[in-house]
């Protein structure tokens, strides 16, 4: 079985190691020979495949789905071209920054009667999945309060961060979908304070690196967000779920579990410090989930609608910070 | 020595054991026999005396200080009464629910020249004295995110919440005096979002029973907070600050420290549930702060001041929910 | 009431604090007027009185119990003098050194009518009673193995340990008790092996400084203890009871619970490193325990037989080292 | 690069899987094809190759290296033969059950100039390794105590027990050699104790279920190792190392980290129940190390010696046992 891959990035090869890795039937094909000596590294590079022209690739029959992880700028293109082939599409977030365009390709999508799922990878996280089905079945009751704490280890490149939407279309939009995740629901309401704390050049190109933002969602709920683009202990990666009946959390990881005593107190090692590190199993699952719809089994999507949802919390958070109030989502 | 103490509910009875259990050269005072009997279950009730007047009371000169553990609507009162015997006070919280009391306080006791303090009693606590020396001795770097959790065991009586000011005048007060405490500075700004999740009866009376605020300080630093009525996994207060060089936290209390293993999972026991219970040592602290003062030392002092700015936030938290807008504290 | 305390030393002047900070109704008396400024930095030293001669003192009837907090050489000629006088007795342990010596004890006190405790303090503690409590309840079934890590933060003197009895019967002795007490059985073997690692000067006086004992019950119960005279990451107390239906634990204590987060890790300050610290409530325990049984009520008792027991077992422990073989213990 | 597999069991189909899964380059070969729809399940069977008789398979020029996982009575005579190919082994443990053919085995090997590596898969564990590291670079200084837990959390079928070589040369077997790993010396004596306390049907066949074993090291460090057959809560792993400078320690592991708060306490999952999940990483570790000494480089290796001094010591605790009394390991 072949998956056709699109972007060949630092996140176009993660998808293909851990095809490769984890899928043994599984061949990786590419259209783009001329990049093809950056793959030799990929331990299971015999299965992956480089067709000389686009045409060939997108038009072979024995490619049974596609992965779009090429710069999100291109993503609405490829969709557009790959929709009319009838096969399903797995499109790395963000699927678009502009809301317009994701419009479009929901519009676009919507009918074609095949599944495209997008690239939240975190809804395959072991850890959250044990938390969505532990609220779903009512351990901790109705749920009052959602903390949620996505810290990085360091932030990006100035160069990356100026065509990166900025740090809730690229960043929050995580923590965002988090919550519609954990709770199925629609938030009505956003506020957001963000600041620049960490690094001035980040300023400067209109962008924040610290934020808090806070949601409420129809029946009550209250989500607040902590960001930071620089966490020096590492990752930081935790979720708290506070309810009628109870509380439930996730923990950070780290590399290993050794504690050292001495005069000074006891230690462990620092947090994982790198979301690949953090969140690897998660690709596993989700590239799983991937598998079995372009295998025409059910699995797990997420949906055109669920990035175009969390793409318009996004925005609205950046409305509420430049009016200073709370922001209705519609 | 002795100390009168002026109040004797459950917060003045409190005083009475702690100053009696711990505090050997103390005699306790009070002015009202009728209420007498009601002490006779202190262990240490020896030390305890009443007098027979108000006036004999107030004109004792061996009472080395005075503690208000009355009704909040009285402390006003009080205050005016004992402020020209030029003896230390101690002000059990809330001052007063009026702002406009409160200045009238402030400028009743601003140039007394003796000092009065206030019963915040967390400042007391032994890892929040540690986390403020470590934030003062530099160990997070520059903090910017200070989160706060506090949540009750259960709600007071309605009865109690009618005249208690509401859920921000009377416990996010504690919340608002800790971020100004940890950081040694005011807020410029508030957001507050609240919620009736537990029971309609405190929506019926005006008042919230959830709620979660975002408070920015001159630095950019953001504060935080999220409070709930009712924790049924007992009293949960926790603080984390997060900054340039790290995070520090605390974490819960337990009555004791045992783990069970079984097939289901491993278990512990759970939070403290009872406020005087988890700040026990707070309030002895508090007292033992007190005392130095009475003795013309120099001991850790809540000023009016804070008082007055904890209110001051307070109302502008329950002014930003009304307008659903960021509001400025000044 | 009165407490007529026998021994003022540093455990003496700890029985005294603690009688004197927590039991209002208690008089301290000692008979030793010579050593009475020694005391003067008592918080409560108004209740401590001093009898000008060991007759008044002996023979004062409104004393109710008698401590005996002296060097544990004297304590056997103590109990005789005491004994006729019919009151209770608080014996600090050691209760004696010899086997024989604390026979004749036994057989002095067996038939005497009035309860005679001895200061095995750990059985009081919050975290050990819970542990009893749970075992006895059933929740991890049958004991199968129990462990026990007691490790001392620091050695003791040359000169205290020349007179302590040694390892055995001066730290370990507390384990064998704990062992004892949890199981509710007496053992029928043990294993000691101990060796000197932490200072010669303790090797040349004949004694060890680090062990390991097993311990064999009559269901089949093993019992593993460690000890150490030097633990310097702090006072290293932790049991496990491990069974047929699960497991049970208890954890170190800490003097706070905050925890930093940086570049190197997460670290939490050391563990409590003094044993009146890391003990105070049952020390505290103890003594309401012993009051109840002067006031006579019912109180927990740790009887003459107890300190017998664990002084065979120590002394078995000792002659296994010897032999290099398992030692019953009769 | 072909490996080949001798014995198809549950511990073959592990190492076939880690391969198949870790290694694309690898193929595994066996030649036994009427085992082969036993492995039909591999993922990443298509590199499963079947060779039609011994011969072909013994004789492959691309086979680089051998892995004996067949029944353990059936190691000498593999060994034997494939020793003149002169190519690396990798023998499951145990090598033997019988001192005297591992003796042979060891004659047999140690002049033949090529690895031979025992499947001792803890040794390769990232806790394990990351401790072994500290206890190297000095972190604890030197090591006094070592204390091991290792418990199963539920025996075998007696069937299997009956040619386990019982108790310690089954299961203890690993907790020995890991303490000779971690300290990097050979022991001089050994006291254990074993009973039968969780089914009386292992007792009839004279094995036990239940032990702890006290290990000398020749600079005086102690070893106790605690095992049980059943620990309903999951299978418990963990070490710690006491020495002068401090102590260093590993966890266990569960399945996710999620915590869960209730009115009864919180609550964690049970630990992970299965060798194989536990220690996943250590036999891919392991392969990765066989692998690198098939292709000529340096590799971890755990040699034929580790191996009989691991049986040395196991024969010893059971001689032990039987002797009641401390036995020397020769």
């Amino acid at each position: 079985m072949k998956i056709g891959l699109i972007g060949l990035g630092r996140i176009g090869k993660l998808y293909a190691e851990i095809l490769l890795k984890n899928f043994d039937e599984i061949e990786v094909c590419a259209f783009s020979p001329r990049l093809q000596k950056r793959f030799y590294d990929l331990t299971h590079i015999s299965r992956f495949k480089f067709f000389s022209s686009w045409n060939s690739f997108i038009g072979d029959h024995s490619i049974i789905g596609y992965i779009i992880a090429a710069p999100s700028t291109t993503h609405y293109e490829y969709i557009k071209k790959l929709i009319k082939f009838g096969k399903p599409i797995f499109c790395e977030k963000p699927l678009d920054l502009s809301l317009k365009r994701i419009d479009k390709i929901h519009e676009l999508t919507k009918d074609s009667g095949f599944p495209i799922t997008i690239g939240f990878n975190r809804r395959f996280d072991p850890d959250i999945r044990q938390l969505k089905k532990e609220i779903q079945t009512g351990t901790i009751g109705t749920p009052h309060i959602v903390k949620i704490t996505s810290r990085d280890p360091a932030p990006p490149s100035i160069e990356f961060l100026r065509s990166s939407g900025g740090l809730f279309l690229d960043m929050v939009i995580h923590d965002f979908d988090m919550a519609r995740f954990l709770l199925d629901e629609e938030p009505i309401s956003i506020y957001s304070e963000a600041e620049v704390l960490i690094d001035q050049e980040i300023g400067k190109i209109g962008d924040f690196d610290t934020a808090i933002s806070t949601l409420k969602f129809p029946k009550g709920t209250m989500v607040v967000i902590d960001n930071s683009r620089r966490s020096v202990y590492g990752y930081d990666q935790r979720i708290e779920v506070f309810g009628s009946k109870g509380m439930i959390t996730t923990k950070n990881q780290r590399d290993h579990s050794v504690i050292k005593y001495d005069h000074k107190g006891s230690h462990m090692t620092p947090l994982k410090d790198f979301f690949i590190e953090r969140y690897y199993q998660s690709y596993v699952n989700e590239m799983t989930e991937f598998l079995k719809i372009c295998q025409g089994d059910k699995g797990q999507i997420v949906t055109v609608n669920d990035a175009r949802q969390a793409t318009k919390i996004a925005l609205a958070a950046m409305k509420s910070i430049k009016n200073q109030r709370q922001n209705l989502i519609q």
